[in-house]
């Protein structure tokens, strides 16, 4: 199995490197169906066969009942069944698992985790199926975000997990002159160490692009991963360590290293797993309040979050109005704004920008992106194709409630979805506020998450970059996009993002979105401001999650 | 500079790949006079003329008075006055320093770094003297773990940082294929930012070997570095600032990158640095005590603590008897126990061991270990070269106190010194004791810091191995040794150590103890195991003290 991945682990360790374009995972639905992967109708029938059933996982042990917490955003009956599980019967099964792993070495452990990406991958179809019918995302982004992009980071954490361990070698002769006297000669054995079981606790609209990283990194520095999913998609995450265990067992390793923690409604169950003594390492997604307790409480585990962040647009000046407004546009109704990288805050200048097309007062500016919006999302099939479903009724109630935040710009349309009737989709709002009104200010200052967009008027740009400053400081941010023809604002712009550490976007006009992240390439997130305390994928990411042991002997 | 530090970096890089020995800073006192560094009497003059003046750091702003705290466990008046820091006019100026150092980039920040070790190590003799002074070690210790070995340390950490830090390129191409349409384009920019205010809390046993991996590790990461060192042990590291930011200065940076914050008796200054919100990067050294707290509190910084442990050696068998008793004796004997890494428990069976000079009784291992106690510092002279003074009065009472804890196998003496009258000078103790008894338990299992061993008589090696396992996962440790002729035994003991992820010496017998580590190849500590959450050095202890910026548009 080292020898059959080695070219895949290689090829991900140049792209890590050199940051250029690389993927190993096809994005068009049609590239499967070939060499034993599941083609369409095969992915949608395999998904089908998981409705309504129990979801086995052989072996597993510390079977506590069965328990069913899903509801398709879609309408869709799921009714899958999961075993709950008794922990205290297995963490401890799960700690068993450990030496086997540990002695096995990082080469091993990377390539049965790059075994278990590929036939992830050749299951994509049935992944995509199965998280569309529990984030609510729509089949093409289902299938490419849950699929083949969330391999991608899968495999750049397996990478940098693999990169790290071999920067220490497995052994070392150690010789040190003494002057006329013998030299001192010692030989040297290095072993990476997990720290523990791992424990994942998924989130609900991106279960496996959010999962993989923290999964694939943990089990590639030799620790189990307890996998706890959102009540709300477990599906994707379970399917997830079915593969796994599959692959652990073929391979000679013992399944449970990978293990699903499926919680019963209204359970708690990540809040009890985070303290338990046994699981040293948890990655989390999710909201800022339950991020802050975990890094508060789970004091015996390192703690990977990502939490709520306000994102930000500053509108400056552009050379290709156009291109911005649809871009801006594509951003805003993206999985109807459902992404933690969605921009919420646009910054412009009251008194309107320069663009190629003339100036623009702030009015015009808005009007244009309503505009904008509302021709991307003027035909039905299409705006199902790009918004997909809200994920849960919170959402829904926050699209709802926007109107009385301000004067709004675009409201926000249902629409009819022709094989879900059960489906809430929604188009975005924009709203508009004045950055110095105090009642505005609490507004656009917290996460409004859903497709709720605020058009925040500015004195100047200057103004918009302080209010940059000041967001990302204390309120985080996944993502700042900015667009201007000069260079001093730029420059000003860059300058707020590498003093509060955020990314930044400058002037995408075109098949590329502030809200999307390549793997190999760009980090999502920086773990240095309040949004989260990690970034997908660096080196930060994997060094904590092993240590190195040394033996040393006389030679 | 970049160009004259080159080839040292890349032979650092090269040792922490390799981890075979290295070292640019000559161990031998007379290796020092030529090429523009302080000879012996050079060394000496200079430290002479530091004593009772006031320690300038020019240009340090807001110094608010000046404090003078040392007394040298020789009995030598120091008398030396340093700054006291007004923070609030501190602090802001080291951030103000920050752009500037940002931008430098990680070559030209090693280079800098590299340039204030080769200054440092220029008057090693005078921070020998410093470092004797404050410690308590004998000089020659001093001046090899408080010169060159310290500096091997700091420049394995700039090394480490520099390798993580350029993991990722400064700037990448990204183009994404798109079937018949035009490629995606990309230019990305990536800057490793510093995470803010580094705070490094000395020690006073060990203020440059334990304070500069982590204030490199910050420096060369791009974070400011505000040094509060113990108030018994200044002087090394205000010597250290005061190179650093001479160093700065010349290189055309803000010498506020590195600024001293000496406290008045009693202030408990770092307890009030640690949670400032401009400290992101905590390193400290010292009790279990106030690590604990930093963990605890200082929740906006990254921590990085070294604690206590109990340090174990298993005692199973030898075919080297005199060899073990020899090199057990001067890991007891070495600056009298006062190494976080010195052993404590030497767990031996009841029933004696086999060695090449046949069987030995618990007691006469014991009675032998003493015996070679005592050649080996039968000799005052030799004595105090290896003992050095006791640091502080608690560590004494510590040592006349450990007659009542059980049956003393070898009394403390105290030796006279012949320059220092006033030093206290003590060989270590060690006391037998019963594994199995409760009261003993209690002894041999809490950290006696100091020269006191306990020969804890255990019913097997099994019992051992299992004791071993128990006083790491409880209590930590910095440092296990084991002796055995039995591979099974070896075996145990390593799985032990990789469970409970513990660093591991076998079978020592030469000129290689088990306190002691090389940089470039051993860790100091795992992060693993209570006695520290980070290792001297690893990837983990510099990947978290900075945060990668991205910047894209399109190309």
């Amino acid at each position: 199995m080292v020898e059959k991945h080695r070219d895949t682990l290689g090829q991900a360790l140049d792209a890590i490197r050199s940051r250029a374009y690389w993927s190993p995972h096809p994005e068009h639905p049609k590239a499967y169906g070939a060499d034993g992967s599941l083609g369409a109708d095969e992915g949608r029938a395999a998904f089908d066969a998981l409705l309504g059933g129990r979801f086995e996982l052989p072996g597993q042990p510390g079977t506590d009942g069965w328990t069913a917490t899903e509801s398709s955003p879609y309408g869709l009956p799921l009714g899958v069944e999961y075993p709950h599980p008794d922990t205290d019967v297995l963490l401890p099964a799960m700690r068993e698992a450990v030496p086997g792993w540990r002695a096995a070495g990082p080469e091993a452990r990377a390539a049965v985790c790059v075994e278990i990406l590929a036939r992830i991958s050749a299951r994509t179809h049935e992944f995509a199926h199965a998280v569309m019918h529990t984030s609510g995302q729509a089949f093409m982004m289902a299938f490419q975000a849950g699929g083949p992009h969330a391999q991608d980071r899968g495999l750049e954490a397996v990478a940098y997990a693999y990169a790290e361990q071999v920067r220490v070698p497995a052994s070392a002769d150690w010789s040190k002159p003494q002057g006329k006297r013998d030299p001192l000669h010692l030989s040297k054995e290095f072993t990476a160490v997990g720290r523990g079981v791992a424990l994942l606790i998924g989130c609900n609209t991106f279960p496996t692009w959010n999962g993989y990283p923290g999964l694939f990194a943990s089990l590639a520095t030799g620790n189990p991963v307890l996998v706890k999913p959102h009540p709300r998609a477990v599906l994707p995450l379970a399917l997830t360590v079915r593969v796994a265990r599959e692959v652990l067992t073929e391979s000679g390793f013992d399944p449970n290293l990978v293990a699903l923690a499926a919680e019963r409604e209204g359970e708690g169950l990540a809040k009890e797993l985070a303290v338990r003594p046994e699981v040293r390492i948890i990655d989390y997604t999710g909201s800022t309040e339950f991020g802050d307790w975990l890094e508060t409480n789970a004091r015996q585990a390192q703690v990977y979050t990502e939490k709520a962040g306000v994102n930000t647009v500053v509108v400056d000046s552009t050379d290709d109005y156009r291109g911005m407004l649809a871009n801006l546009a594509f951003s805003l109704s993206l999985y109807s704004g459902q992404m933690c990288t969605t921009p919420q805050n646009l910054l412009i200048p009251r008194d309107g920008i320069t663009t190629d097309d003339g100036p623009k007062s702030y009015d015009e500016v808005v009007a244009d992106l309503a505009g904008a919006v509302g021709g991307l999302l003027g035909d039905d099939a299409r705006a199902n194709g790009l918004l997909g479903a809200i994920v849960n009724p919170q959402v829904g109630e926050r699209v709802d409630a926007a109107g009385s935040l301000g004067e709004v710009a675009l409201p926000s349309r249902s629409v009819a979805h022709p094989d879900f009737p059960g489906a809430t989709v929604r188009t975005p709002v924009i709203v508009k506020l004045e950055a110095a009104k105090p009642e505005a200010e609490a507004v656009y200052l917290s996460e409004c998450f859903g497709p709720v967009s605020f058009a925040v008027a500015v004195g100047s740009t200057r103004e918009a970059v302080a209010l940059l400053r000041r967001t990302v400081r204390e309120k985080g941010a996944m993502t700042v996009g900015a667009y201007t023809t000069s260079p001093d604002v730029e420059r000003l712009v860059e300058e707020v993002c590498l003093d509060e550490c955020a990314q930044l976007s400058l002037n995408l006009t075109g098949g590329v979105y502030v809200n999307q992240t390549a793997a190999f390439s760009d980090f999502h997130g920086s773990g240095g401001n309040p949004a989260a305390n990690a970034a997908l994928v660096d080196g930060a990411f994997v060094a904590n999650r092993f240590r190195t042991v040394e033996v040393r002997r006389p030679a």
